[in-house]
């Protein structure tokens, strides 16, 4: 349910409402069903509230949750508390916890805000570190994916002028390496095709225009090749996104962060998913924050969330069939 | 007509045969005719190319040209001369003469490749360098026009990690001043509305990504709006360019090459104008290079080449109306 005073509740309620879930697959909200039937009255949404247990019955049309907090009704749209920031951590750790014990094949989260659950004294420097914790995972990350484009990162939350002295062959490859395997295992591309973008305009013009192409990009895209993945690069930044949504690859792996998400938000402003790389549990999440400035006024729209809990489904089929073969 | 060996004449030779002038206006080639004869039959392409001077009669469905040089039929695709590039500097030239004679309203430019353009003597970084000097023009730019997006650079070509040291508030508040008056005189904008990117992801958020934003860029809009221009930001990169599509903004200032270019190109790769900021003439340039890879196989598009075309017609009227009023 993410943070109970951001737009979760609100944009589960019009999932709920307005979409039908994936054909195979049941969808349960692991939150508070008090915020969850309040919001419902607020917004309007005429839908039923259900409380649930694991191996309870589904019925369609209504929302099921299971219970996990019982937050009272002074709680104020985008004022996260101690008690909202513990809330929504249980969620997380119960989502986990049921994925670990296989009554549950996927989480999709919806946002939280990092403060609120520093705050709540759960010291992660965000979401996805708090699960790749509570999983054992080491070696994980971000893909931006969408039906046009799917984008990596190598760096992420950096100054801009940090990004020459961070990026190295090393996280290069990892990077490259945790794609390719996340294409393969998770979305069901038997043989992924990865593009590497440059760091510099024209990726250096053969040196005119930057170096790193040559040190340190090249040297990772020939390590990586030598490991059996295909790929190709490093490509002109500005013209690489084109040709991957052309069809010439299905991810690109970018050197920072605006490389990557000016073009991802530009296709997928509102249907982008967040997927994390790299887990032993399947999770995806919303591609939005808690936007805080608009909860409670009823203009979420949930269409982050739908493409999330697709993907989310799509991911349960093709591990399964990864592991079959 | 551009580089003789490069895909100017066969787009030249294509838009003539597919697509009609703007409305209104006649057009003309400065080039060769022997290469463009040699084109069209080497092409295919049906079109009669008739010799053409300032003052002839345009007769529809020729392609008139005027004859500037007459280089030899020894010309081999994808390899420029010294005689092929004093040729295309020559149309240059002329072209700006032309226009300065009131002959003709405005320029349309084809690709030229720097490195010819050097071999034949002519000593300019390259294409608008050379037309700044001819105008006598020193306070010029270069935006990408797009239907869909409009993008303006404070730097170019210069390492990625070198631009946080070279944007400073004088030269960002030039780009925003050459912008907003170039929507203005020149795009029939009367009050131009216009976005300035952050450096850093989420434009800094706060100084936690990077401080370039309250050091540099915030004074730079502050000045600008002084100047009693309409324009906001910084905007977090990877977010602006979705509102401006959305209708927010006319512009968006962009501090680096591959801020400004990754979207346009994802967007209008293949429809995308070079728009001169600053010139006392009217001149747009396809939005691609000779492309000597290509070049006398018969698979390049004259798209680019039209959307030029139409935004010089569109803005000589918006120039015109300026004036009157």
């Amino acid at each position: 349910m993410g943070c109970p005073v951001g737009i979760g509740p609100e944009i589960i309620l019009r999932y709920f409402f307005e979409h039908t879930v994936p054909q195979g697959f049941q969808v349960v909200v692991l939150g508070d069903a008090n915020v969850l039937t309040r919001c419902a009255r607020h917004f309007h949404i005429p839908i039923t509230v259900k409380e649930w247990q694991p191996g309870d019955e589904i019925i369609p049309g209504n929302l099921h949750v299971l219970h996990l907090s019982s937050l009272g009704d002074g709680l104020e749209w985008g004022r996260p508390t101690i008690e909202t920031g513990k809330a929504m951590a249980g969620y997380i750790e119960k989502a986990v916890q049921l994925i670990q014990q296989n009554e549950i094949a996927a989480m999709v989260t919806c946002p939280i805000a990092k403060s609120a659950l520093h705050v709540a004294g759960y010291d992660y420097p965000g979401h996805t570190e708090m699960l790749a914790a509570l999983c054992n995972a080491d070696d994980f990350g971000m893909m931006m994916a969408g039906e046009k484009l799917r984008v990596t990162l190598v760096t992420i939350h950096n100054k801009l002028g940090d990004v020459p002295m961070l990026i190295h062959k090393k996280n290069i490859v990892d990077s490259i390496c945790l794609t390719a395997r996340t294409l393969k295992h998770d979305f069901g591309i038997a043989k992924p095709r990865i593009a590497v973008a440059g760091l510099n305009p024209h990726a250096g013009e053969g040196g005119v225009f930057g170096d790193e192409e040559s040190h340190t990009i090249i040297p990772a895209v020939e390590e990586a090749i030598k490991q059996g993945f295909e790929l190709s690069g490093p490509y002109p930044p500005d013209t690489v996104f084109h040709k991957a949504v052309a069809g010439d690859f299905d991810a690109v792996v970018c050197m920072y962060h605006d490389q990557g998400l000016i073009p991802f938000k530009l296709l997928h402003f509102e249907d982008g998913v967040n997927y994390t790389m790299g887990l032993p549990i399947i999770r995806t999440s919303v591609d939005h924050g808690t936007a805080y400035d608009i909860a409670g006024k009823g203009v979420a729209k949930p269409t982050s969330l739908k493409s999330s809990i697709d993907l989310a489904a799509r991911v349960v089929v093709n591990r399964q069939k990864y592991q079959e073969n």
